[in-house]
């Protein structure tokens, strides 16, 4: 069975994460089974994604408008910016509901060994947005949301000294256990973590 | 965030099977994060699949030309029919390169609390072929290549009393321990059937 389109997409489909030669053949004879219409709608989103989405001038977010929906909200609280690493850290922060003020994504994290440096990320332009507020309207607190790893850890750090000159509080999630987690099976780094920033009750 | 395309994406890409909200806003991503030129193929490829891919005439295996490569191949031994259920089947042995017969399509397995029975499959046609062979062409064997469950049984039985009229050997493939298995982790009905099936050594 050599139908050359079907390995082509097989291939293709096999370089998405998670997505291995097995999976991608399923995917493949799925939709192979199924109507044609989604395929002829699932290939033109495909073929004009990168036309319809672009990145927000302002944040770094994905989106169909610049500035991206978020930041063109009056609604927003524009004295808080969360930093993320990557536009989908941003979506997943929103559906929490938790947050209402506005974000800036790096667009990675300092990994020397891979030589990712400070110069790789849009820090020059967080701090354009520190300084360019009107008034009444000055960021007051930066939240890093940065994973709790030895990159997101040596990145808030250098964020930390970059803005300690800056009238701005630098603030970072909390990191412990996670809800519903069990001490027994909780990493030693976590558990020391979780005593350090231990809350009165 | 509300980006549509993005959105619409993420919905289109969680139908295709083992895809979950999760899995495909990760897919999305790195879709956006990466070379335009990579969504634009992949959007072409799956808008044209239907197009160019099509059913064999023979065998109902998925091809890009009719008859399909194997049936049309001169050097495949056409008196062994291997029966599977579904287009994928014939893709994961023509991988092993177990089988060097043709191959036909049953479409599905008779399922009767589905609503699915012998009339819904291309049991029909598999009888056209056994009598519509040139003199020294004549199919000698048809193996059964169903899955061991009660629908592949059911079927694989319906086809035995259907096929005993014919001056043709039925097969089917053996069940019993998977190659590297152990005896502690196998189910009992895989176990009898390994006794059952027991060979010479």
């Amino acid at each position: 069975m050599s139908a050359n389109a079907l390995d082509r997409l097989v291939a293709l489909l096999s370089k998405l994460p998670g997505v291995g030669k097995k999976s991608a053949g399923r995917m493949v004879y799925h939709i192979l089974d199924g109507d044609p219409s989604y395929a002829q709608i699932l290939g033109e989103e495909l073929a004009g994604l990168h036309k319809s989405i672009r990145r927000c001038g302002i944040c770094g977010g994905f989106t169909e408008t610049d500035p991206c929906p978020i930041c063109s909200d009056a609604g927003r609280d524009r004295s808080i910016i969360c930093v993320v690493e990557r536009a989908q850290d941003l979506r997943i922060i929103e559906e929490s509901r938790e947050f209402h003020g506005v974000f800036h994504v790096l667009g990675g994290l300092i990994a020397p060994l891979e030589g990712i440096g400070p110069g790789n990320l849009s820090i020059g332009r967080l701090i354009n947005r520190l300084g360019r507020t009107d008034p009444g309207q000055e960021v007051k607190e930066i939240i890093l949301a940065l994973n709790p790893t030895v990159e997101g850890d040596t990145t808030a750090l250098y964020l930390q000294k970059v803005l300690k000159d800056f009238p701005v509080t630098v603030t970072r999630l909390a990191s412990g256990l996670p809800v519903g987690g069990d001490l027994e099976y909780t990493d030693r780094l976590t558990l020391s973590r979780s005593f350090r920033g231990r809350v009165k009750v």
